[in-house]
């Protein structure tokens, strides 16, 4: 959480009349996000969320993301939107910073997913994919096995300062997936990173999907089993098996799950699982003390990894089909 | 700028059934102030700041803070002011912190105040120092004479690590304060801490104060003494006589300073630059690594104190009355 290039009231009066959105009302940096600055700018015609891309964010991909939310929005898939300029860009400079200028959208993140917002997860993301099928721009997923190659090499060797013998683990596991990652699932552009955090509820409903920043092209059973490792477990590490039952259900009911979806869902749980792994065993190891962002505890994954791993088939998921 | 204490959505859905507000729309942590944790909460009837009270706020001294802002509010002082729930409560407690929902205000701090800004500035000080004439609560200044005295205590024994010579400095000016401290000068309630974050205008025009959180009883004229040091600086460190006689002449034409008050305002700004100089000193020595909060720099108070040490009287400021 927080802010990392700061704006001034005289910038942001500026960069506004680019637009033709009113004048500001209000501006105020938001403490969310862990790799962009976020600023909440209220003005005399409606509310924004303005976000300035930092250093993590390669700005090639940027085109990308602005273009799938505007033709999902198109799509009547509920998601923040960039805003074009009176030029017709949605995509401009501040402060040195590529920078959006993001409808707002109303709800809130749950803390705690409940049975019935994973099943109007699992409806929502089936709709997004369908929804994205005509989108004409396409992103390789850099976090799926050649990525997570290289953040094994990056991170062994110094692995087990955060769980004794992860370093095999790693490779072991890095080695099974090689072997066995599946090749010809239905794919198409997905998230890549739906956590609760990305998700908004209004009155129970689901009302939107912030944060398109990881969505790439790659199997649609894969962004369920990303879902299934950030929504489907308790904060003891078990695994709840009415969510996940739930979240499955939800989405089978708009996008029908193939045979060989289902059985490949523990593979791609696994991959999930290592994703997230690694990257916070990265972020782990390259923490900087006196930054902003508190770094996320990698052994929650590695917990997730070991209980997809005695997976047997997709019914330890709860869907009996 | 930081959250330390997360709300969830859970939370505050369940705290706002409180007050007659509505129902929570949106609601994010704001990367904004170094005391207390604050959000942004919308609901489908108004817009409000939520602050959490934390570890460095006196909860004994709330009542007054809530009162001030209530009493201000109700004399046309455009300022946040606190709500009250349904039960005539303007402060409550959530995730075991003292909590107030406070009216959200449109503007924003200005980042180089110009003198336009510093007049208004001055006028608006002295309005609301007549309005709190008749409130009837009151609280004593901890950070003036006596609390200097308790800072220098703390801090000498390591004050040079920040600036060699600082130790004699402080020891000196203290000693020259103690000695020569108006006793008789107009008192009433100020702000006491009226830096340009906390000043918000809109279009040009101020648009309301925030932050009550030091307010207390004391001399008048040390308020403007306090934003004399803060608005009047540049960056360089340079005085800039323009902006304080805009602040004088907006003040004056409010409330009429005395030739007491205009005498005493050198030594009074000598005094206001060594309260923010101790305490960015206690902050500075007693910094935790890792902290979210960035540490502001004493030095810059010092070259302050050392501007109003030369002053000989308050034409230097630019009034000439």
């Amino acid at each position: 959480m927080a802010v990392y290039t700061q704006v001034t009231a005289e910038e942001i009066n500026e960069f506004i009349t680019q637009y033709d959105v009113g004048e500001v009302v209000s501006f105020k940096g938001i403490a969310e996000g862990s790799e962009n600055s976020n600023y909440f700018l209220q003005t005399t015609e409606a509310s924004f969320i303005l976000t300035l891309f930092e250093a993590r964010v390669n700005p090639d991909d940027l085109p990308f993301y602005m273009g799938l939310m505007d033709h999902l929005n198109h799509k009547n898939i509920v998601c923040a939107t960039p805003v074009r300029d009176r030029e017709g860009s949605n995509l401009k400079t501040l402060c040195g910073r590529p920078a959006a200028l993001i409808t707002f959208l109303n709800g809130m993140a749950v803390n705690r997913p409940k049975p019935e917002h994973c099943r109007q997860l699992g409806g929502e993301l089936a709709r997004m994919h369908m929804a994205a099928a005509d989108f004409d721009m396409s992103r390789e997923n850099d976090l799926s096995v050649s990525g997570w190659e290289k953040l094994v090499a990056d991170c062994e060797a110094e692995a087990d300062r955060c769980a004794p013998g992860l370093r095999n683990v790693l490779n072991e596991e890095l080695a099974f997936l090689k072997a066995n990652w599946p090749v010809d699932l239905p794919k198409g552009i997905i998230h890549a990173d739906l956590f609760p955090d990305n998700v908004f509820f209004l009155d129970g409903k689901l009302s939107g999907l912030i944060d398109y920043y990881f969505a790439c092209n790659d199997f649609f059973a894969y962004d369920i089993a990303v879902c299934m490792n950030s929504w489907c477990f308790e904060a003891d590490g078990s695994f709840n098996i009415t969510k996940s039952t739930q979240l499955l259900k939800g989405y089978n009911e708009v996008r029908p799950l193939g045979q060989q979806e289902l059985q490949a869902l523990p593979l791609l749980c696994r991959g999930a699982a290592l994703r997230f792994l690694l990257t916070r065993l990265y972020d782990w190891l390259n923490r900087v003390e006196g930054a902003l962002v508190q770094v996320k505890d990698p052994t929650e994954y590695l917990t997730k990894l070991r209980f997809h791993q005695e997976v047997r088939n997709a019914t330890a998921y709860g869907l009996d089909m």
